[in-house]
């Protein structure tokens, strides 16, 4: 466990707001707010935005509109705007709106696969080789997702052991990383040290990302314990956009703002201009009528 | 820069809800409600409940009643029920209001210490003198409060050493204790750390207190940091009650509930009962007309 004076001098942000924040929103956006909010972030020094998914509308009616979407942002050299592909259809849908990288989305919980993507474990591998496949000779990098890796919704504690398994596999696929998400935020430094430990055993940080939900006020705890196991990639998501489906009235992803802030105050890099990001929450926050979830956001921009 | 194998395994949380919480709150509460807060917060296994505040009602209105509030609760053995005394006028009253123990506030600031107490450094300590003594004699603990250790609204950043005067002068005072406060919620992890370690290099973790507000989001990753230098005293106030006089908008004291859950599920013994907390603070949330500031409160009471 490193001391902060140790810690990653560079860390990369990966905003997920657009997708993983909007899509538990209730307020549904238009195309064009959409391609305001990703061409507003695209200007704050972000250099990863996730853009959009492309699951089915039946299940996912936020992410309706995302090829057009996609098709309209004003793109940035050096950014990469990825979008989530559950399945093979998903990806030629993302392949053909043109997105630089596409995500897939297990899970270390068999009752989660089964309830989130309606199969087992082994069967999403399977069902993720094709897209793998294509991915590969299309040259378009694919990112792992893993979801409930410090808990489940449905069967509660997960071993770290799964967390591993999973996320050895998606990385021997070719996935170029894996993204931890602790998907209903209950986890703790304790326990995410114990699990990153046992992964950074075998696999480089540089591999790995975390994902933190601030359901229970603990993902900034969690990210510091991260970067003291040497973590230097984060998910977040401007203005803590999104929600969480197991808990009613609770938070989403860690604020990027309020992750900035800390990040700056360590004198840790990340190319990212934090007013411009608290102007870019503030204004998407305004726009779905809800209160600002980044508390750097509601203090600085009140 | 202790691991997480090594934190103590017992933390004292001192509930300041009451007190700090309530004198930054809009609404006014009347005598019987704040009455019942803290005999509500007194079943919950907390074993410090600062109760109010003898100021003068011109400046802080919302602790106006703090004499009946301190004389009509229902009081707990082993629970200590504390209050704010500015000045002798004010230990007095508090002492007839059978305070259990009493609390000074000090400043690592100089012009916060003009702009919130009208007089310098050594003025303050001058004044507190008398309290002290008197205190003394009749055997009254009091608590020592230093606020801007890690930011100043008028000053911008303080120094370590500023920190480390004012603190040993209060301890050397008398003081049993000196909660170090981050007034305005600015401190991050890396500054948390260097203050701690000057300050722990000659003064006892059993003479300290992190009281941490939540204004940039930062104040569990501080306190994380304060676990791993050893500190094992925390201030926190129920569903986050309050706000910051300087940050329209802004969060107040770290929510106790968010607080504890990380405690709780680090194996950290406190004493107190998450779910009879949570229910408190869904109740006060409830009778204020506000969000509980809270995101464990806000997840699990919705």
């Amino acid at each position: 466990m490193r001391d902060y004076t140790d810690l990653p001098q560079k860390v990369n942000i990966i905003e997920v707001g657009p997708r993983d924040g909007l899509q538990n929103e209730k307020s549904p956006l238009t195309i064009e707010d959409k391609v305001d909010l990703i061409d507003r972030l695209s200007k704050t020094g972000l250099q990863h935005i996730e853009s959009g998914s492309f699951v089915s509308p039946k299940w996912v009616p936020q992410m309706a509109n995302s090829d057009q979407v996609l098709k309209q942002i004003k793109r940035k050299k050096n950014i990469t705007y990825s979008a989530l592909t559950p399945n093979l259809k998903g990806y030629h849908l993302a392949k053909s709106a043109n997105a630089d990288a596409v995500a897939i989305f297990a899970s270390a919980s068999e009752s989660f696969s089964h309830k989130n993507i309606n199969c087992s474990i082994a069967e999403s591998l399977k069902r993720f080789e094709s897209v793998l496949n294509e991915a590969k000779r299309d040259n378009i990098p694919v990112r792992g997702y893993v979801s409930c890796v410090l808990g489940c919704p449905y069967e509660g504690e997960i071993s770290a052991q799964a967390v591993f398994d999973i996320t050895q596999a998606l990385l021997q696929m070719g996935c170029y990383e894996v993204s931890l998400g602790d998907t209903i935020g209950v986890g703790t430094p304790l326990k995410c040290k114990q699990l990153l430990q046992l992964l950074l055993s075998q696999i480089d940080a540089s591999r790995l990302a975390l994902h933190c939900h601030d359901t229970y006020g603990q993902a900034l705890a969690n990210i510091l314990t991260g970067l003291q196991e040497g973590i230097f990639s984060f998910d977040a998501s401007v203005s803590g956009l999104g929600g969480c489906p197991y808990a009613k009235g609770a938070s989403g992803n860690i604020a990027t703002e309020d992750l900035l802030y800390m990040l700056n105050n360590m004198n840790i890099e990340t190319g990212v201009d934090l007013s411009s990001l608290i102007k870019v929450g503030a204004s998407i926050s305004h726009k779905l009528n809800r209160k600002n979830q980044s508390k750097v956001g509601a203090a600085l921009s009140a």
